[in-house]
Parts: structure tokens; C-alpha cells; sequence
């Protein structure tokens, strides 16, 4: 069968490029070959090779024929022979497939050994231990992975001779030990395959190659690709690489070492690594001998550090890629083993992208692309120090991500307090409200034991920028008593905790954290990755202070500006409530008119924050219940204020049940209990008023009235603009008011309005003719012209189904994608996510959370249709997305590709979706929707 | 302006069939002129005259002149004159629009009056009264209509003169008052109009027909076509119909009445209506007389009589259709004065197209045509005595159409007992849950304080076909002490309640109702039906009983076959509510075995009951929460067990108690108090095991933790399969084994297994994997061979979208337009019918509840959408519809023109569907969605 197939490539012949055939460690090594780079000698046998195997279950005729040749080249090149008496030479064969699948399949190291090569070994480097311990695992290795044998029996025989040896460790073993030890590993071999250890080299080799082979079937292998999703186009097979052994424990002019072309922790252009001398690569691992770094060598081996240096220059110039890359030195001469892309931290990757930018080494399409978006959160919030290796207490949804320490307080005055105290807290709270909110302005970060991650607790803290863990279930908050439990511990107000938004993890104590690093060389790539991008991106932000970070973070505009944050803060709580509870029109407006200036001012702020850049303001959307206490609350706060009434009456009794008692006992008493009276009365008349029960208890009648079965599903959004039309009335008023003012004062305004939950061309028309009515009145009052845009959010179904009708009354479209990915795939988030969902990515029904990733089969086929159908009525429609996925990359290249104008997300994703949007635009061509 | 134009048509010049022109009253009267009827002289003064009149403000030029005309061949033809001293012509203007708006316009009776001709008019009819009446009458009337007076000063001068008269009732004035009367309304309009009232009759003629033309533009007129959704287009302005005024009352030689040519109760073919001698159509209306049945006439005028046969006959041999006619006989001349289609119930609808058709009169489309479908269900369900005319006690939805009276049972295990005692039964509940299913069994009707169409409730008894009101919120139950508030009264347990379901009214005891009449004409139209149509009608049915029914009424398969029906019934429940809180799967297993022998009967029985015809079923759908207890119902049976514990505690503690008491009084108490006790223990082995409140507190636990925010998008229909597979495989596998077992025996079955809630097409494929195993096996196992079809529910959005991909595996969809709507417009039904819909269609956003009437423009759009992918990967899709939209006309036809195979639909509705289908198929020429 094909024998007309050239299966085996000399590293000098490979084609550097050719990774399905050779493999990437094997194209790795011809390409070092081919430009020259100092690769001990040897050859690839092909993936093909491994595929023929794996099909006919031999290996393919000739193959031998052809490694036999290349063994013999590469005998002369490096002047020694395989299996030969004296300095022998030693291969290693190892696996190397296409896709990288580190450690998932099988490397067999020293082949070649036998006892005749043994020796000529053990007088080559003067160490006999050496020899036989090489020659042990040899027969160890090779036994497990070419022919079968369990470690187990091996394992026994150790055990066994450490005992007759008297020794524990392994190390203590004497070069005679390993002797008796390899003799019987011999035997152990022979017992187990029903064959004599293979002693002639080129049988080792064929049975090796074809056991590397064997291993792409393995069941790590299979089970990895599964993990990882790897196609079977991707994966073709793994090749063999034979490689001539070179020793870096050959004395002291020999090491070895791994070392990066630049600072993988910081960028720096400096080379960084380590090396031992008289070592072998598997020290440095072990670590029982402390490595020294790569400036040491310039005087111990100061030729070799020379030729080190140039080697890392010509890799890196060769590459155009920071490169980590294993070298070892036997006897004075410089070997490069490897060389891969380095890995680096964010701040590496971005400093390093700018300076090789300007080095020339790269152009700037390859300087954005090298830096994955999603990277960048490193450097946007603070993290846990990387070298912080403790047990996390409890773990729950990483909510927000970014690290914060803090003194716990369960409740938001108490946070407040302290917080103005210059204190540094966390909320812990089960679940948090709106009334909790000026406890998260206090707090450094917000853990909660229930609730996922579009919680209150979440999305509050996300728009802020401030850490959150929440859900974490295992802790029990009991906020009477100002405690929680843990299992069998107990966390106390004022103590320290730890937590980590970006995973989720909650710590006793101060962690210490690395803090944001918001570089100038980040500040040049965005701005590359800016003109690079033709999607623009704008922020979610909900107050002044939002709106200046986001703008500080690169933002073009407010997409979402949600109104709703504004009637949560605490001194106006009650005032919505008030407006909510009012039992007719006229105190409706009255609560209404109480709200306006307020909203006002809240606007005039994020308009003068974002001058001369869009702002698109939300009109109330959320449920009218979602400002009003919980049903569970108020029947506790009426059951204690009951308790306490009845005593105070008990209390009042007092006097007479004293006179019952021995005049004695009375006199005795009676002053005291008048002075208690007395403040008693006074207590009384300041805080119990006699309605208070019946108040509470009207308010809890219409909490219980406004229940919704499904509130995703109710009366909200612009529903409510149809029974409460002052609502809308007062909003859009504030906005344009506010607008108004700053045109006045010269501050160049684009404010746009935009409903919530539209569902019918007809809603869309009715606020739009109510805000046409009061852009022409407040333009007239103000005499001034107020530029402003109306649109639709589109985050109902049926509203993408109609787009060509709303596009009559909208200038632009926002997709609220998060509602929509709801209702597309009936999962109501909040149940999905701790319910089923988790087991939908298991079972490989769903590749990611579609309220993660944009679900551009579903929910993107229909913003296509939407858009499709929106720009055939009105063709200078813009389209934006204001939903989470606004600032995931992937999704943020649907929407670049669906024809968006801009996407906008929370404040610190902000620089991510600018580089994602950059990424979207260069990487075009590769695009395929799967 | 348009002085070409012919303004005026003589009645013998009209096109009958020129309605827009003519107006509808002016048309007929041309049409039965032209054949030959003996309608009075006259003519009609067309729309366009009336659009001319109301854009100028004034009569067209000309106008008047071809009046004058044409009231000169009417005087001829009649051989009397206008305004004549002697017999003179009078003549009546009428309104008479296009469209028919039942007095919303003007009219004008005897035009022509004045001193002269009254004079004439009293000699003519030897009746000073009447002639005083008629004169007064008219001076109010054109006072009013043509010259804007208001009514209330001619009643205070009737009131004035009643008061010198001495008398009280307005028929107790005499000739001589009515004169003065008369003399004191020409005042009035002297006064209110500032102008004498017109004596000239050609001017009387003027004014009258501009006002009648202005009537078009009067508020009662604009609001009609507001709200019947008149639009511009079909509203062109109104006709007025000058005509000859003949009168019954000129002695016993005069009469005047109505009829219809058939009966408009029984559809019998007998001419039917009624007469009076010597009297006016008002008489007739006012009820004073009792009229004569119209066979009466041919003993008391036979010539007359015959003249009516005659004319009846003609009319419906010419209209082919039964008529509704009024008449008048003058002097012995018979006069037809009104003819159109005679409105029917739905008896003698069905009745009246089945004999037409077999007389030749109609062919069978016209027959199938005339019958709207949804008059059907009056002879679908028993219904109220339509004479009965009580008030309600009160109101709720109307949630399951049909009468039924019966006693007054709070709880389901007393509605079984005394049902099973054979009384007739109305539970009485403040809302349903699956364990009162047995209840519903027992009881002739459901009536419910709480909850929507959509509740329990309302879905068992809809598909039951038992009538059911629901959410009566004036009815206030206390289901402890058995007894409802409604207001002050008090319904007690056994007093006898009547419910209308068709309505939603509630009555005090026992209303008559008419029942079920399904007769041999309705089985040939409904016949006729399904020959004409291409739409096949299936029927929702969940037990053998149902699908029986369903077959009786005509359902051509099962479209729909809820299991969780079956899991709802008493006897399984608690094997459903072991499965459920199964802590592992074995336990689940177990639980789940034995409940498929029942699951099995279940389907053996429908299959039995369904031979030869498919039955689809769909496989388990509700969030399994619904199959426990609620929160609330545990909490209360806690307490009251601990109460009932302490009770008992302290009942123990009394022998000890009692040793205080003096020995006396113990010895008289000990003997009662030891068999007390012992009662007591006897009491608590049997029925207070320790562990009772532990495992109620246990399943309290579990039911809060599958609590849902979102339950409508929660964890439920295949999800739950992802999650619980063995639930499935359980449904499956009974299925196919009740199948297999029909097989067996020779019965013919079409089973087909549909999945709900699918959104990804890997779901479908898993399930589908799974009933392909299955489906071997049992085939294998019975050894015979069992077809089967597997289909997905189409009620996601995204399964909408991704179409294509389902039917790669599915070979059926069926539309769950209930979910699919709520998703599309993101409305859970629940909330909003409750909350925001009424606003909806009031504020004219919605012109159709989307829950009853499917929403075209956008669920159907996606259903198209889902249609076209599916089919382009399957042509031989199958596609039909199961939720409640299948069973409503116009959702019906939009399911023909979008391609479906079938509707599905609750039983009752099957007939109903049938002539839907029929109707959708003849009128496809027509069909436009808008």
C-alpha cells in the first residue's frame, strides 16, 4: 500500500510549514534545522505513516527500509553509532501531532541501549550510576509503553531491592543496585510480554515508533480530543520524531536549560530563563537543585552564552514571536531542543506587541492579533498575586470579576458607616435588593450565597466595576445574629475575607492582590486596535461617575444608560415607591414630579461627562415589584412590629399587676417603673405610630397583587408605559430637559431615547409621538435646539419578526440579546443556570452558555432577520447591541460580521471589545459561522 | 360641481346590487322593486350626493330638481299628492349606509304634513288622533333631526299639558290635546331654531335629506365605525331613501308585521312571524297588542295571506336565503317594506343548509358557507335557556364553554362521594391542582375565585368539555368551613349553583339549560365539510374516554396526548411524587416501573379507541414542581400536625394532672379518662408516625429548591430528559409496548412519539436515539412488527430557527402556538391577561388576544419560517398545530394557507375546526393577512 509514499523526513528536509504532515514538534525541529539553528540530528516519520499504521495495523513496507537510511545519516553527521560498543548513539522517539496535545501521548527516551552500548555509555561519561539508572528506566519506559507491561510489578521489584539495600529514597540507590535492579526489570519484561527484552536497537526503534504510533489512539489521547473538541480533520494522526539524545550531565561543561526570548512576566526585552550545569532537562523539573538564571551563564560559559544569545535572536527574528525554547549544552556545544510561541501574561503580551511593533519585527495587524482580547480583563481589574496558593473557604459564580479584600458586613448601613469610615469591606449578604445600594458604593466587593450571575448582586456590581462572587451556597448568612456559616466555621462582622470575581473563590483573610495596569503601551495598542476596527464601541453606564470611566476607558458613547439604577438609589427609593403604591393618578404625578429633577440632574451629568458622544437613554423597563420590599420581608417586619406592640402593652399593664405585690416590694419598685413608662410613652409616640401595622400590611396586599408568575414575562418595559403613560412622560422630559440645559451652556449634547420591550410598530409609534410632543415643548421653552434619536430596543422576538414596522418610527435598533437569548430558547436564566444548563454542556448538547456567547444560530439568525428587515425600510438604520454579549469576543465578531454599527458593554470590557472589534475586522476573511 | 352626475334613482331604476352606492336599505328596496314586489313608491337619493353634501356644505346643484322629478313619478304611480288637502302622499327619508350601522343614523317619518294635508290625512283615515299624533310626532322629529332643537323643551310642554289635561300617560291625551300639543311644538321650533317651522312639504323634503346626510358625521355614527373598525375605504357616506308612507292602521282592512321565510329557532320551512290588524310597525315593537302568529292570517285575511306566501316564496327563491321581512297591508293591499338575511341560531343554520342544498336552492359550498363556524358550539354544549333572564351573582371568565347546574362541593374527595351517589355536582375551589382531578371527574362544572383561562382549571375542564368559570373574584372561599362570601351572601356546601361558562356568569340554583343537539344535519354538513376540506382536524385528548369522544366528533386522529394527564390522577400521584423526590436512581427506577403498567393501559386504551387513525403523544412536558405540593399547602400541614402533637402531648400529661385533683373526684374521673388514653394510643400508632412532620418538613425543602423565578422557561419538557432520562425511556417504552400489544391483537395503530420543549436539533437526535433502541427492542421482544413516527413540538423560538436541523431527525412537527406565543411577545399569559392585555386591545395595540387568535404577522411568521427550513430538508414533513389556536376559525385558516397537514384542538371543537377547514379551503381567494 502506498508504497510509493516517502514516510520519513531528515530534519534538514522537512518542510517547517507542514505541520499535518510532520506534526508541530516536528516541523518545529526541521524548521530550527533549515535556518540553521544547532538541532541534534534526526528525522520525522510522517502522520501519514501513523494513519497507514493505525489502518493495516502494521507498519506501512518500506518505512524501516527508509528510518534505516536516515539512521545512517544521521550516524555520519554526528559522528557516532546506533547501539555501537563505544560512545553510542542514543535516539529518543517521540509523539508530535498537528494540534498540540501536551503530555496525551507517548515518548520513549535512551533507545538504543543494550549491554553492549552500555558500556561503551558508562565509559563516555564516567558514571556508571548514570549509565544504569539511564538503562533501568529505559527498560522501564519502553516496557510500559511498547510492549504493555503494567508499572506495577516494576514498582514491586524497586520496592523490594530498596529493602534489601536498607534504603528509602530511590536516590540512595548505588550504580550496583541499579544493576540487580535493571537485570530484573529484564526479567520483569520477559514474565510480562512472553518475550526476551528486545536487544538489537533497530527492533527498540520499530517496536517504538509504532507504540508513539499506537498512542494517538490512546485512551488520554481520545478522551482529550473530546474534552477539547478536536475534529478528526484537525486530527490526523501524531508523527514520530527520532531525535539524537544529547546529555547535559556529561560534566561541567555541560547543561541545560529553558529560557524565553523576552520577560513572559513583565515584556522586558531582555532574554529570561534557567539552566543547570551538569544536568539533564528532567532536574530542572524536579527541582532538587535551584536553577540559576541565564545572565549567570555570561561567566561560567561565556561562549556558549554568546551563542545562546544569537541563537534566541535568530529565533525570535525567524519567528517574529517571542519563542520559549529548551537548549542543552553536552561538552561545550550548544543544542536547541525545542522551540514554541512563549506564553505570556497580559502586560507581557501588550508591551511586547507594541516594541516589536516599533522594532519593526511585526506590523500592527499582527500586533493586535497576537493579544486575545479576553486577556486583557488581567490588566483591567485586580487579581489575586498569581503566586497565592491557598484553599479557597467557599466557591460560588464568579460574578464580577476581580479581587477584593475587606472586613465583612452583612448589612449596607453598616457598610456604609464603615465605609465612610475609611474601612475596607465586603458585603456579605444571602441575597441583595435595590435599598442594598449605597452599600455597594461602600464596599470593596459584594459576596452573596444565593443568586447567579445575572443576579441583582451581579449586575450591580459589574456596571460599578467592583468584584462579586455570588451563589455561593455552602455559606449560611444569618443577618440577626451578624454571622455566617461555612460548614463548621463561623465568620463574624470586622473579619477579613478575600474574594476572587474572576473564579469565583472566597479566602479567610487578606490575600494579597495585583492591582490594574492600565499602561501607555495599552493606551497605544486600543488606539491601533481602534483604527484598525470598523465597529464602534460604547459602555452600559448609569451614572456620571460610569460614564467618566467609561469614556476614560475608550468608550464612543453610552449605549445603555438604564433609568432604573437612578430610581434605586437610596434617597429616592421611597419616593418611586411612593409613586408606585399611589393609589391614583394625581399622587402618581405628584411622586412623578418629585423624581424629575433628580433624573435631571443625573443626566446633565452623563451628558456633560460624554460631550460630543451619543448617549442612549433606556426608559423604565424592570417590573414595578422589583422596587418594592419582598413579600417574605414585610410579613417579618409585621410580625415583629406586632410583637413589639403587644409588648409595649404587656409593658403598660405593669402598674396594676405591681399592686398585687407587698406595699413593700411596690414602693420598692414604683419609681423605676414610672421613669420606664415615661420613656416608654415618649418611644411610642416617635416611632410606633398606630398605623404603621396597618400601613405595612396595605403596602404587603399590593406586593402580593403585582406577583407575577413569570416575571421575565410580565408587566414591564414599555407594558408599563401603556397603563402608566406619566411614567415615560416624565422620563423623557428629564432627558430632554437635561439636554436642553447643556445645549445652553455650550456642552455639545447626542442624547438618544430608547423603549425598552417593544413587541408591536404601534407601541413604538405611541411613545414616539409622546416624545415628538415634548421635544417640541421643551425646545420651545428652552429656545434652544436640542438634537435627539429615537429607537426600539429589540429584545423581544416578535420585534425582530417585525422590524420593517418599527423601523418606520425607530432611527436605530439596540438587541438587548440578553432577553432575547431568554425567549429564543425558552431558558429563563436565572433557573437555567443552576438548574440544567451546566448538564447541557456536559452531555455535549451546547457547546457554550448561550447568555455567555452569543447564540448565532438561534439568536443571531434572528438580528439578522431583524436587521435584514430594518434597513429594507429605513436604509441609514443603526444597529447596536447592548446586551452582555456586547463584550465577549466571540460575540462581538458576529455582530461585526452581522453588520452592526457599534456593540456596548460594561464599562471595564470596554478596551476588550475594542481590541475584539479590531480582531473582527482584521480576521474577516477566516470568518465561517458553525 | 359634479353637475353630470345622476343624484337620484327611482327604486325601479336602482342596481340592486350597487350597496355603495345605494346604501344597503336602498339597494334591497330597488332589488325587490325590480322583481316584481309590491314595495311602496320611492326613490334613493344616492351616497356620492351625500359626499358632495358633506365636502360643499351644501345640496349638489341639481339635486333637488331630479327630487322633484321623481317624487312626481311617485305621485303618479301612487295616484296620490304631495302635500295634497286630500289623501295627500307622505313619505318617510331614511338613512342607509353600505355597511350596516342599526341605528346610528337618522330617519324622518311623515314628510308632507301640515295644516292642509293633515286635514286631508284625518278625512282620509276617519282618525283626528291619529292624524294630531302623527303631526306632533313629526314636528318633534324633524325638530329635532333636521333643525337641532333639543327634546327637552318639547317635554316639558308635554309634561305641562299632561298636568292640565289631568292625565298620566301620553295615551290618555285626546285628540284635542295632541292638537294643542301640536300648536305648542310649532312654537318650540319657532323659538329653538329662530324660524317658523316649514309649512312647504318640498321644503320639509330638503331639509330632511341634508340631514340625514349630516347624520353621517353625528358622534353615534364616527364612534360605531370606531368600533366595529369601519374602515374609510368601506364607509362612503350614507344614502337616504325617499318612500311612499303606507300605514296598517287605516282599519280592520290594514295591517302590519314581520317574518322570517323559515324559522328562525328550528330552521323548520314554514313561513314564521307575526301581525297585527289596524296598527303600525311601532305597535308591533311596543308590546301594547299581542300580534297574531302568521298562520293565523289565512282565516282572518286569506287573499292577504296568500300574497305573503307568494312573497316569502319569491323572496328566497330569488336571495337564496332565508329572509327577514317587514310588511304592511293597506286598505288590503300588501306592501313589502324591508327585506334582508334572516339572522338564525345555530339549529336552524345547520338545518336551513342542509334542506336548501337538498332543494336545489343553494349548492353545497354556499351551504357550508353560510354556517360561521364558531356558531357551532351552541350546539356543541348545553346552554343557558336563552328566556332566562336572570342577573349573576357573579362573574368570571369564561374558561370552558356550557351550562351546568348542581350542588355547591368545596373539596374533590366530596365531589367524588356525591357523584358517585349519583348527585349532580359544581366544584367550587379557589384555584385546582392535579390532585383535585378526580373532583373534576365527579362534577358537572368547575367554578374558581383565582386564575385565568390558562389556569388548571380552565385547561382540565376545556378538555374535559365540562363548562368551567374561572378567577370569579368576588367569591371568596373558605374552604376550611365550607362555605363562599360573595358580597353578603353565603354559599353553603349542597345549595344549587348554575355556571355559564360561555359567559362566565355564576347563578343562584338551578337555571333551565337547552342541551346538546348534534343531529343528523349536522353530521351530512359536517360531512360535506371534510370532503371540501384539504386541512385535516385532529383533537387533543389525554384518556381513552376523551378519544372516544373525540372520534364521535369526527377528529380524523389524536394530535395531542398529554401524559402528564395520566400522572395527574389520583391513584398515580403519589407514585409521580415518589419518582419525583427520589434521592437516587434506583429509587427513581423503581418508582418509575410502576408506573408504566398503568402509562401502558392508558395508551392501549386510547390506541383501541383510535384504530386505524394516528395518535400522537407527546411525551412528559411540565417542570415536575407541578406534580407537589405548594409551599404554602406544607407549611399549613406542619403546623397543624405539630399542633395536633402538642395536643396530644398534653392529653398524655393528664393522668398525672389528675392525682392533684381530691381522691373523689379522681376516682369518678380515672375509669373515662383510661379509655381516653387508650383510644389515644391506639390513634397514634395508626396515624401519627414520629417521622411524619421530619418527612413533610423534607419535601417542604425539596419543593423550595425546585422553585422557579421564570417556571414557564424553567426546567421542564425535554430538558428534563437531559436531566431524568430514565422518565422517558419509561414513556417510551409503554407506548410502544401498548402499541405492540394492539398489533397483537389486530388493531390497527398509528402511534407517533413527539418531544416538547426542543430547542437544539442534538436533543431531538439523543431522544430519538433513545426511541429507536427502545422501539427494537420491543419489537423484538412482542415479535411483531409496530410502526411508529417521531416528531418535535415546534413551541421555542429557536426550534423555529434551526428547522432545518430538526428535521433531519424529526419525520412530524406540531406547533405549540400556546408556548410559541408567549415567547414571541415575551408575554406570560398568566401575567397578562391579568395585568396589561385588556389595556392592550382597548388602547387599539392589539386588535386580538394572541392567545386566542393566532398573531399572523408574527408567530405565524415564524411558523412559516420553521415550515419552509423543515420541509427543505424533509419534503415529506408532516406539519400540524395542538395548541388552543388549533380549534379557533381564523388561526385555522391561516394554518391552511401556511401549509399544515392538521389542527388539533380540544374535543368539543372538532366540529367547529371541520367547517373552519372547509371554510378556509373555499374562501382561499379571498385571504389576505393584514
Amino acid at each position: 500500500m502506498c508504497s510509493a509514499s516517502k514516510w520519513v523526513y531528515a530534519f534538514s528536509e522537512g518542510n517547517g510549514s507542514d505541520k499535518m504532515l510532520l506534526g508541530g514538534k516536528g516541523a518545529n525541529l526541521c524548521e530550527m534545522t533549515r535556518i540553521g539553528l544547532p538541532v541534534p540530528p534526526g528525522f520525522v516519520v510522517t502522520t501519514e505513516a501513523c494513519l497507514a499504521y493505525l489502518k493495516e495495523n502494521r507498519l506501512p513496507s518500506g518505512l524501516m527500509e527508509e528510518v534505516r537510511a536516515q539512521l545512517s545519516r544521521v550516524e555520519e553527521a554526528i559522528g557516532r553509532r546506533f547501539g555501537a560498543a563505544e560512545n553510542p548513539l542514543l535516539v529518543s522517539v517521540r509523539s508530535g501531532s498537528a494540534m498540540s496535545m501536551p503530555g496525551m501521548m507517548d515518548t520513549i527516551l535512551n533507545l538504543g541501549l543494550n549491554a553492549r552500548s552500555l558500556a561503551g555509555l558508562i565509559s563516555a561519561t564516567g558514571n556508571p550510576r548514570f549509565g544504569w539508572d539511564a538503562y533501568r528506566r529505559m527498560i522501564q519506559l519502553f516496557g510500559k509503553v511498547a510492549l504493555g507491561v503494567p508499572d506495577e510489578p516494576f514498582d514491586r521489584e524497586m520496592a523490594l531491592l530498596k529493602k534489601e539495600a536498607g534504603v528509602r529514597q530511590d536516590v540512595e540507590l548505588e550504580a550496583e543496585h541499579l544493576q540487580q535492579l535493571a537485570q530484573r526489570f529484564l526479567e520483569v519484561v520477559r514474565e510480562h510480554s512472553g518475550r526476551p527484552f528486545p536487544d538489537d536497537p533497530h527492533e527498540q526503534l520499530e517496536i517504538a515508533i509504532a507504540a508513539v504510533f499506537r498512542s494517538w489512539n490512546g485512551k488520554r489521547a481520545i478522551d482529550y480530543r473530546r474534552q477539547f473538541r478536536i475534529t478528526p480533520q484537525m486530527a490526523n494522526g501524531t508523527a514520530a520524531n527520532v531525535c539524537t539524545m544529547v546529555f547535559g550531565n556529561l560534566g561541567n561543561d555541560s547543561a541545560t536549560g529553558v529560557g524565553f526570548t523576552r520577560n513572559p512576566g513583565s515584556g522586558e526585552r531582555v532574554v529570561f530563563g534557567e539552566y543547570l550545569t551538569n544536568a539533564q532537562g528532567e532536574d530542572v523539573v524536579a527541582g532538587i537543585r535551584t536553577p540559576k538564571p541565564i545572565a549567570a551563564m555570561a561567566q561560567e560559559m561565556p561562549a556558549q552564552h554568546a551563542q545562546l544569545m544569537e541563537l534566541a535572536a535568530k529565533l525570535e527574528s525567524h519567528y517574529r514571536e517571542v519563542q520559549d525554547f529548551e537548549f542543552t549544552i553536552e561538552r561545550g556545544k550548544l543544542w536547541a531542543l525545542q522551540t514554541r510561541n512563549g506564553k505570556m501574561n497580559a502586560l507581557a503580551l501588550v508591551r511586547t506587541s507594541v516594541e516589536m511593533e516599533r522594532e519593526g519585527l511585526i506590523d500592527r495587524q499582527r500586533a493586535l492579533l497576537r493579544v486575545p482580547p479576553e486577556m486583557l480583563e488581567q490588566l483591567l481589574v485586580p487579581r489575586l498575586d498569581p503566586s497565592f496558593k491557598g484553599q479557597p473557604l467557599a466557591t460560588g459564580l464568579p460574578a464580577s470579576p476581580g479581587a477584593a479584600s475587606g472586613m465583612i458586613v452583612f448589612d449596607a448601613d453598616t457598610a456604609e458607616a464603615r465605609g465612610k469610615a475609611g474601612e475596607k469591606i465586603i458585603l456579605v449578604r444571602e441575597e441583595t435588593k435595590p435599598e442594598d445600594i449605597h452599600g455597594f458604593f461602600a464596599a470593596q466587593g459584594v459576596l452573596t450565597s444565593r443568586g447567579g450571575k445575572t443576579s441583582h448582586a451581579a449586575v450591580v456590581a459589574r456596571g460599578m466595576g467592583k468584584p462579586c462572587v455570588s451563589g455561593a451556597e455552602s455559606i449560611v448568612v444569618d443577618v440577626h445574629n451578624k454571622v455566617a456559616n461555612v460548614g463548621p466555621a463561623v465568620l463574624k462582622e470586622g473579619q477579613v475575607i478575600t474574594i476572587d470575581g474572576s473564579n469565583g473563590a472566597v479566602y479567610f483573610g487578606e490575600v494579597p492582590t495585583v492591582e490594574v495596569e492600565f499602561s501607555q503601551d495599552m493606551a497605544t495598542l486600543l488606539a491601533w486596535a481602534d483604527e484598525a476596527a470598523t465597529l464602534g464601541v460604547r459602555a452600559n453606564a448609569d451614572t456620571p461617575r460610569d460614564a467618566q470611566r467609561a469614556r476614560d476607558w475608550g468608550a464612543q458613547g453610552i449605549g445603555l444608560c438604564r433609568t432604573e439604577r437612578m430610581f434605586n438609589q437610596m434617597d429616592r427609593l421611597h419616593i418611586v415607591q411612593e409613586m408606585i403604591l399611589a393609589e391614583s393618578k394625581s399622587a402618581r404625578l405628584a411622586a412623578l414630579e418629585k423624581l424629575r429633577p433628580t433624573q435631571k440632574d443625573d443626566f446633565r451629568g452623563i451628558f456633560t461627562a460624554m460631550s460630543g458622544l451619543p448617549v442612549t437613554v433606556r426608559l423604565l423597563d424592570p417590573p414595578m415589584h422589583e422596587f418594592l420590599p419582598t413579600v417574605a420581608q414585610l410579613e417579618l417586619e409585621i410580625a415583629h412590629l406586632r410583637h413589639f406592640r403587644d409588648a409595649v402593652a404587656s409593658l403598660e399593664e405593669m402598674p396594676e399587676t405591681l399592686k398585687l405585690l407587698s406595699p413593700r416590694l411596690h414602693h420598692k419598685y414604683e419609681p423605676g417603673l414610672a421613669k420606664l413608662l415615661a420613656g416608654l410613652g415618649e418611644f411610642k409616640g416617635s416611632h410606633l405610630e398606630d398605623d404603621l401595622i396597618e400601613k405595612k400590611t396595605e403596602v404587603l396586599r399590593k406586593v402580593k397583587a403585582m406577583a407575577e408568575v413569570n416575571p421575565m414575562l410580565g408587566h414591564r418595559g414599555v407594558r408599563l408605559a401603556i397603563t402608566y403613560p406619566e411614567i415615560y412622560e416624565m422620563q423623557v422630559r428629564a432627558v430632554i430637559e437635561a439636554a436642553a440645559e447643556c445645549v445652553r451652556d455650550g456642552i455639545e449634547v447626542r442624547p438618544e431615547i430608547m423603549v425598552p420591550q417593544v413587541v408591536t410598530a404601534e407601541e413604538l409609534k405611541r411613545i414616539g409621538e409622546l416624545v415628538t410632543r415634548i421635544h417640541r415643548e421643551v425646545q420651545a421653552a428652552y429656545g434652544v435646539e436640542v438634537p435627539l434619536k429615537f429607537g426600539s430596543m429589540i429584545e423581544v422576538v416578535r420585534a425582530c419578526v417585525r422590524a420593517a414596522r418599527l423601523a418606520e418610527t425607530a432611527e436605530f435598533f439596540s438587541f438587548g440579546t440578553n432577553d432575547l437569548t431568554q425567549a429564543t430558547f425558552s431558558f429563563s436564566r436565572e433557573d437555567a443556570e443552576n438548574k440544567f444548563l451546566p448538564l447541557y454542556y456536559e452531555a455535549g448538547l451546547l457547546r457554550d452558555n448561550p447568555f455567555e456567547v452569543l447564540d448565532v444560530k438561534g439568536v443571531g439568525e434572528l438580528m439578522k432577520l431583524a436587521i435584514a428587515k430594518g434597513r429594507s425600510q429605513r436604509p441609514t438604520l443603526s444597529v447596536g447591541i447592548c446586551g452582555e454579549h456586547g463584550g465577549e469576543p466571540s460575540s462581538i465578531r458576529f455582530c461585526h460580521h452581522a453588520g452592526l454599527n457599534y456593540v456596548s458593554c460594561s464599562g471595564p470590557r470596554v478596551p476588550i471589545a475594542r481590541l475584539a472589534a479590531a480582531h473582527a475586522r482584521l480576521r474577516e476573511a477566516e470568518y465561517r459561522e458553525d
